[in-house]
């Protein structure tokens, strides 16, 4: 078994070797360029320690699971257009460092590369993961599809952004492991326990996303605090308080809602944030986090190999909820 | 054997039953759209018709014959975004009847669409179909790209002209004259003569658009003639133009080149046009057209089918020629 490290080391050092130094230039430069940013990785660290739960030998499913970050870098690269945002990674974006129709052109060729990737999956498993693959991919389209249709909408319900995120972030990572169970040569039911772990690990680590854009600390969470407050963006924390507040808080938490002033944009975080503090949304959103936590976990209990084995997944997990960044 | 009308009313019929009216609307509904502004719909008749040279069956290619087609109506709904261009076919494009982020989701979700109609090849035959429609896919955005970076460059040769117009359009016929060889049943020597007998039509096709473009006629072209002077586009006529003229000649073109106001437009085209009847460019391209055109007819020759099965493929590529639309 290889430890995380091992396998994220081994995941970079594969990502590097890939050239993007390919004619014509403008195309295949800034996929070099997203690629180069960083990223935690973890969708095709999971798709080798989920190969790696039944085959020592993980190098089968290495290019597919390239494949799957490749797809998730250039959802961020497009997603970064239509958000308009000029810093990923606190580096300038794709369309800000060059321009809109290279950020178009240069994501479509990167989602074909993460095809040509995924087609490397040895041949016994290709249909399949083949299958997966896109059905993941059109579902993450629809979860970008139902983010942007949510901020043109006065009411979300919880449950409706919970299958958004599903969509939007979990199921690929649903599809890493199922992937790399598949290639490593798990059967059909252990394959659907790890995707499961993955759609609940996904939906707790957007929730822990959520929680840190308010609560984290400045300084480890890398990015600034209050971004989704000042652009009020419909996360399950704001969600729960339009639902909760009444009288003076309804009437002051849309007063902020409305106001959109560089000069009062301290005044307007830390205002909805005592807001969400005293309508509890905070724990609201933490025993939501918590409830798929656990959930993932007992997925991960019904796979049937040794529990030893399971341990770097479960110790992943873990980190993925008590992380700071 | 199908005739070609046979081929395209089937073609149509298997493409009217996709059902785009899928959640989220926003993002199923521009696909819908696009596809049913019509088309030739030459790419998925050409693998239809190379399938059966080999095959009276040509169901196992319709899935991917489609796929194609969705492949190329999404190439067209990225490139209207890029050359911010509102109409196509007579109709509002996506980005200009929707919004440019509509526009790119949609694509998104419509290449995605179009790996899973290939998917659907026969396992027997998937993995090289699917190879070579990644490879074809990828080298359409490089024409595409190279197509933006001529029009950024002062000097475009005649002979990197063609290798994007290669790129840009003739791969897909190849591509899918190939796949449709291939689920047919032929051998691997047919297949790539099919394939370049696509490449030289392609060719001949785009030249062809550019002589329709300066010297069709209107009322049967369906467009604005004179298009590409106006914006200057480098097509095979003024790249040779601009090699061939001298003197007044290369003053008078360059005159035009910089004028873009809209009174002049009749003046721009009749003044430009006349430089390319005493340049002789018009000769030129139809030359070259007819040198790849001869180039097709005996790639076709080779393949080692009756003569008298290859006939509606002749018809094909004579009409492609002489079409005035």
């Amino acid at each position: 078994m290889k430890s995380f490290n091992e396998i994220t080391q081994l995941v970079t050092s594969e990502l590097e070797q890939i050239s993007w130094s390919k004619e014509p230039r403008g195309l295949y430069e800034p996929i070099g360029y997203v690629l180069s940013l960083g990223g935690k990785r973890i969708r095709p660290a999971l798709a080798l320690m989920a190969c790696n739960l039944y085959s020592e030998d993980v190098q089968p499913a290495i290019q597919p699971a390239l494949g799957l970050e490749i797809f998730h870098n250039f959802t961020l690269l497009h997603d970064d257009i239509m958000d308009k945002a000029d810093v990923r990674r606190g580096q300038q974006t794709v369309h800000k460092k060059w321009d809109d129709n290279t950020a178009i052109l240069s994501g479509d060729v990167m989602q074909i590369a993460s095809y040509q990737f995924i087609a490397k999956t040895p041949i016994k498993h290709l249909k399949p993961v083949l299958d997966l693959f896109s059905q993941t991919a059109a579902e993450i389209c629809e979860g970008q599809q139902y983010d942007v249709d949510f901020e043109q909408r006065d009411v979300v319900k919880g449950e409706e952004y919970l299958e958004m995120i599903r969509l939007k972030t979990a199921v690929l990572l649903g599809c890493a492991l199922k992937t790399g169970a598949w290639i490593g040569g798990a059967g059909e039911e252990d394959a659907q326990n790890l995707y499961d772990f993955g759609i609940n690990i996904g939906l707790a680590f957007q929730l822990k996303d959520d929680l840190l854009d308010v609560y984290g600390d400045e300084a480890t969470f890398g990015k600034k605090i209050g971004g989704d407050i000042l652009c009020n963006k419909k996360t399950y924390l704001l969600i729960h308080a339009l639902e909760l507040a009444t009288g003076n808080d309804a009437e002051e938490l849309q007063k902020w809602l409305k106001i959109n002033d560089p000069l009062q944009e301290n005044d307007k975080i830390k205002s909805v944030t005592s807001l969400y503090n005293k309508l509890g949304v905070k724990a609201i959103c933490e025993d939501k986090m918590q409830f798929f936590y656990s959930k993932a976990i007992a997925n991960l209990e019904k796979v049937s190999v040794l529990e030893n084995n399971k341990q770097e997944l479960r110790n992943l997990a873990e980190k993925l909820m008590s992380r700071q960044d």
